[in-house]
């Protein structure tokens, strides 16, 4: 899905939501744990429940790959089924990946290829092995890298915020910086976590006009309503992320009805900040 | 496997090699290239010659991804062929992890618990997200994490040569001293790339006892005599990875006699090194 379409999907849907399928079969609700397929129909059912309020759906490979090959087998139903909706969705593989040139042109083929098992729309990338290690994911026409820059955890403080002694940038502003080199608004995106959203001003001096992948709105603690003040753009430019706070609003038989309900809130105030702030 | 058993095998086998399977289907000989399980046939093979001249295997986990959910079965019949061998060797998945806390335990839990699909020892990990994205994977016995320093690759001057103007560390130092406070010499190792070894001076002032896996001898252009001048250490502290310059030292029906060749020569050069050095 290039940028225009997912322009296009954002207006239409009147969100920028993008829902995490971070799904733990220790979380799911009981009477779908024994099933055989039991990951992918309780994503199933979260993606018929939200599908009209959101524009985006990113699994987390750690909760596949935990289950084993068989966590994977899962997660191809799950974007097998993705594709064979009649309303789109913009697919991210949550993977952070990055290695040395030629081993970053095989995840990319992995993840990105739409002769691959999954065939994503984009792919989180970590930045720490530099240029020649993120360039292999911008060669897939339509598809996005998605670069971390400033990740909502804790650890983002030991190394993120270092400063550089000879521009006296921040390590996420060198990542920004450098990156506009490798690659620009149609292929790549890049993670700023909520809980960071007094740094948007700052990010958005650098990027004015990227996609921000925006996760940590609810159980980690970050505002929307923040992140929409100073990272909305003329075209929106934001994916806000929540996992949890939809996909396990309940643990019991209504999980899907309660997960629509998170997701079509979350939704309205998305309405209201892209009136308020584009269209 | 700890640190001990790891000492002791390469005591024993007197080599620190680490044959990296990086395991390519369009460049192994023509003869497996139709066969079903392909990938595992080469690996085995592999295994079978070299397993006498080094210490230690390391697939890329890419290269498996790539080839989708039947490269992670030919993964898994790797490791439980290398499980099986009355031959210990240290299994490493190269596979560039780390996530927020909660998630990096998923992986954690993927790669390196014994109940897993591949019960490997070691796992590296990407150092961008500090703290939290890396310490659940020092939790289980015996096993490790082996965390990004300096990587072999170009765009390693990117980001982790940045100075920071506090403390006057290099980022990939801010990394090793803050690593420090995470885990021990018996459950973290470092990646130092073989095309940077006038930095192992630098690198062992910080953590002189650590294991550290080096990559980028051969292919890459990095010298074993400078790596082990500079990196030796008395319990050894080196794990050396050749890929490229074993498994495809020939593309012929003789690729596993060649690959055994290989393994010798630079297990022989090991040798004379931990006599010089060692013992």
């Amino acid at each position: 899905m290039n940028r225009q379409q997912l322009v296009n999907l954002i207006r239409e849907r009147q969100s920028f939501l993008c829902v995490g399928l971070d799904t733990d079969l220790n979380k799911i609700p009981d009477h779908l744990k024994g099933e055989p397929d039991a990951a992918f129909l309780f994503n199933k059912a979260i993606i018929d429940a939200t599908i009209d309020h959101c524009v985006a759906y990113k699994p987390n490979l750690a909760f596949y790959e935990s289950m084993g090959i068989e966590g994977l087998a899962q997660l191809k139903k799950t974007t097998d089924y993705l594709h064979s909706l009649p309303k789109p969705a913009f697919l991210i593989a949550d993977a952070k990946r990055g290695d040395i040139g030629n081993t970053s042109q095989q995840y990319a083929k992995a993840f990105l290829s739409p002769d691959g098992d999954f065939n994503f729309d984009a792919l989180t990338i970590a930045p720490y092995m530099g240029e020649d290690s993120v360039t292999p994911f911008l060669t897939y026409e339509g598809k996005w890298a998605v670069l971390l820059a400033l990740t909502s955890n804790k650890g983002a403080f030991d190394f993120q915020f270092m400063q550089d002694q000879v521009s006296g940038q921040r390590l996420f502003e060198r990542v920004l910086n450098a990156s506009l080199q490798w690659g620009n608004p149609d292929n790549l995106m890049y993670v700023v976590g909520a809980t960071k959203a007094d740094m948007l001003t700052s990010i958005r001096a650098i990027v004015p006009d990227s996609f921000l992948l925006v996760p940590g709105v609810g159980a980690q603690g970050g505002s929307l309503e923040e992140v929409c003040r100073y990272g909305l753009t003329q075209e929106c430019g934001l994916l806000v992320n929540s996992s949890r706070g939809i996909i396990y609003a309940s643990r019991e038989r209504d999980f899907a009805e309660r997960a629509a309900q998170e997701a079509q809130k979350l939704q309205a105030q998305m309405a209201v900040e892209l009136k308020k702030n584009w269209m």
